[in-house]
């Protein structure tokens, strides 16, 4: 590992996946996907738009390139794709709209990210909400979905951000780490497949500076968005 | 090439590259990478963005995917990418805005994926430009290109048309093929790198059936956008 800082990618995603046991997820034909999150995974979307694999319904975030990834490498496989992310949402507002954004798009595939703002509200807009909030919540919800849907396959993406970048100061410290931890842990629990998203940022950050991959601390930019579906495709296969 | 119905991608994109001899475009640190052309290339950016690298400037098509995978691809070297695509361009409009939205940008490589309009509108729109025209036109616009920027590595895009899908009937042939076989003439005189998007749809339809690829015969789906993407990168490295 002493030659990261001149890791040309996509080994930059294989150096973060080096230590992890990842559980691949196996796409069958006429799969649902289904992506979940806040404004990272949203990133412009239609709401009006309720067809799958369109780039209206699926924004110009890191879904629509997944989406590309997956609709590329599987066109055998009648893939139907769908992204329901809503700007600003914590794991209580998923909750809130959980039966017609995810039960009953009746998903084979369920990828989440959720839980920046659930700590960075905390920060600027007053939310209340502490990690056990975040953990009972998250537990709540994936217990609902396996009891909807006991076959859904999940994929549980880490809630990342970067350090010094704009929005992302000390007073995240150590605090968003507990986040960080609780949805690998969850992933765990609920034999999901976990994505480590701020393994992948920190590896990338050697390559690059931050700015580069992140536009506020928060918020990808479209090289961190690339990044983000190159790591979520390792997660498949 | 017996085995062409049963390839995977990105075998499509080798496929389709193997008969052609590509010379392929070397990138260097600081490079500004232009995108030119209709709604292909424009899809959905916001005109009013002038920063490179972000998605409200790149939009949401090819542009987009193939900006994620250069940056990522290419971290240290720092590329600036727009795109100034306009939805419904042909040559002569290109023309009317080149000062502005190529030549000031002063870009290092230029692609330029136009044709599509310059036939499709003497069917929808009236208009009376011939592939004379379009050739004359072309002709014109890189040598200006030429003399402003003696340096500029050029990138030529097949325009292409998936034929049976909706807007893609039998009046499209054979007049539409000249302009294709006028857009490779041309990269060969230039000395521009051709990337060969017919070829490339011809190949991927023979794994998915043409309204998975593409729209309207036009447009590309998601799919689509992001088969572009990747055969656009087989022109780099």
């Amino acid at each position: 590992m002493g030659t990261i800082a001149t890791l040309a990618l996509p080994q930059i995603v294989s150096a973060a996946f080096a230590n992890e046991n990842i559980k691949k997820v196996e796409l069958n034909k006429d799969d649902i996907i289904l992506f979940q999150g806040d404004s990272i995974t949203d990133w412009g979307r239609n709401y009006s738009a309720t067809q799958p694999n369109s780039t209206n319904s699926l924004g110009s975030g890191y879904v629509l390139l997944t989406a590309g990834h997956l609709l590329l490498k599987y066109p055998e496989k009648n893939l139907h794709i769908y992204n329901k992310g809503i700007s600003g949402n914590k794991v209580y507002q998923l909750a809130d709209r959980w039966d017609a954004d995810c039960l009953a798009l009746k998903p084979n595939v369920l990828s989440i990210h959720i839980g920046v703002n659930d700590f960075w509200h905390t920060l600027t807009n007053g939310y209340t909400g502490t990690i056990d909030t975040y953990i009972t919540d998250y537990h709540k919800l994936l217990d609902r979905t396996k009891q909807a849907s006991p076959n859904v396959k999940l994929i549980i993406c880490e809630p990342f951000a970067l350090k010094g970048v704009k929005a992302v100061d000390d007073k995240w410290y150590p605090t968003f780490d507990l986040f960080r931890k609780a949805a690998r842990d969850i992933a765990t629990e609920y034999n999901a497949t976990f994505v480590p998203l701020q393994s992948v940022f920190d590896k990338a950050v050697e390559s690059a500076p931050a700015p580069y991959w992140n536009l506020d601390g928060v918020h990808p930019s479209v090289a961190g968005e690339a990044l983000m579906a190159q790591a979520w495709m390792e997660a498949v296969g």
